[in-house]
């Protein structure tokens, strides 16, 4: 079973995704402000703004649905305000590598359930869910935090670690399982690519996952 | 004796304006953070990204003058972020209204400055400063929150006078005054209409300046 057949119907993928979008904003939000140099501010506002573009995309969608973007948003904000509360992280450090690996987890996410939505949808939300916004700077920034300092490593691996079961689990309620069972042997193969992405990311940045 | 007379070089223009963007950014951030509903969201992160668009055109203009613009915004990061700490508001409405009122009194600020600086760079920022990023957005959401609110209407009053004071003060500090000195007597007429915008934004929510 791959991920394309739990995608869930485009108002709740949409949904879902876009109240999603404003949880990433508000944590590169939080990452301006702990940066400790105006580049580093300068920069991380940069990867806001291809966010929010991309979010504006999938507002048009749900307009173009019939929806209200802030109504169809609306029924994920508890699940999700809960998800950032629980992995918003501590320092700087952590805030760049929750938004490093939670962010790029779930574009693989919604880019795998994006090949199960009606057709015309995917392919004007795909090339926007695909990108992780930003990527490159938050790679460019931790690795030179982690650059030479294999105690502020270790403890990021350790926060990677626990990152990707929190987020695994809130990717996990957004799915159309068949027949409403949610078979917990049949999870793991729809996550293991994802994983394996994960685990790439940590490895990006001499982490281990 | 005009804004204009006083406009200080544009390496310290440009630098000064580039970190105040970046301190107008995390405002709209708090602002996106704090805000009580997804739709409300979504339109402060829109705002934002023009606002991120501006900062992107400060920095070009910096790389044009030759200058690294990390370095050259950091001088004045101090007295911004201590700015930003007494301004920064206690809840929504105050966030809201610290964006909408000291946003504005800069863009208003920095357009009458431009007007001392080189003619060609004069053209080409002078588009982008005289526009308060996201200012229909901001008013929008404050109505809706003073609409028949007695009480936050007379504290979002009060708090608008205490902003103007440490906006005003902020100002002065980045102006070229002939000779070194800060004239008090002459201040007065420069921030004379500056105050008067102020006084017209805050009339617009129906609050007593």
């Amino acid at each position: 079973m791959g991920l394309a057949e739990l995608t869930p119907s485009p108002a709740v993928y949409l949904g879902f995704l876009g109240y999603m979008q404003l949880v990433f904003f508000e944590n590169l939000g939080r990452a301006v402000m702990a940066a400790p140099t105006p580049e580093a501010k300068s920069n991380l506002a940069r990867a806001t703004r291809e966010l929010a573009d991309a979010h504006e995309v999938v507002r048009a969608e749900l307009r173009r649905l019939g929806l209200d973007p802030g109504e169809a948003m609306a029924p994920y904000r508890a699940a999700l305000d809960d998800y950032q509360r629980r992995t918003q992280g501590a320092d700087w450090d952590e805030i760049l590598i929750t938004c490093y690996l939670t962010h790029g987890f779930l574009a693989d996410f919604f880019a795998g359930l994006a090949a199960g939505l009606p057709r015309a949808l995917a392919e004007r939300i795909a090339p926007v869910v695909e990108v992780q916004q930003g990527e490159e700077i938050l790679v460019a920034l931790l690795a030179r935090e982690i650059d030479g300092n294999p105690r502020l490593a270790s403890r990021l691996a350790l926060w990677g670690r626990r990152l990707v079961g929190d987020t695994m689990l809130v990717a996990r309620s957004v799915l159309a399982w068949p027949n409403g069972g949610t078979d917990e042997a049949r999870i793991e193969p729809v996550f293991s690519e994802l994983v394996g992405s994960h685990t790439r990311r940590m490895d990006a940045l001499g982490l281990t996952a």
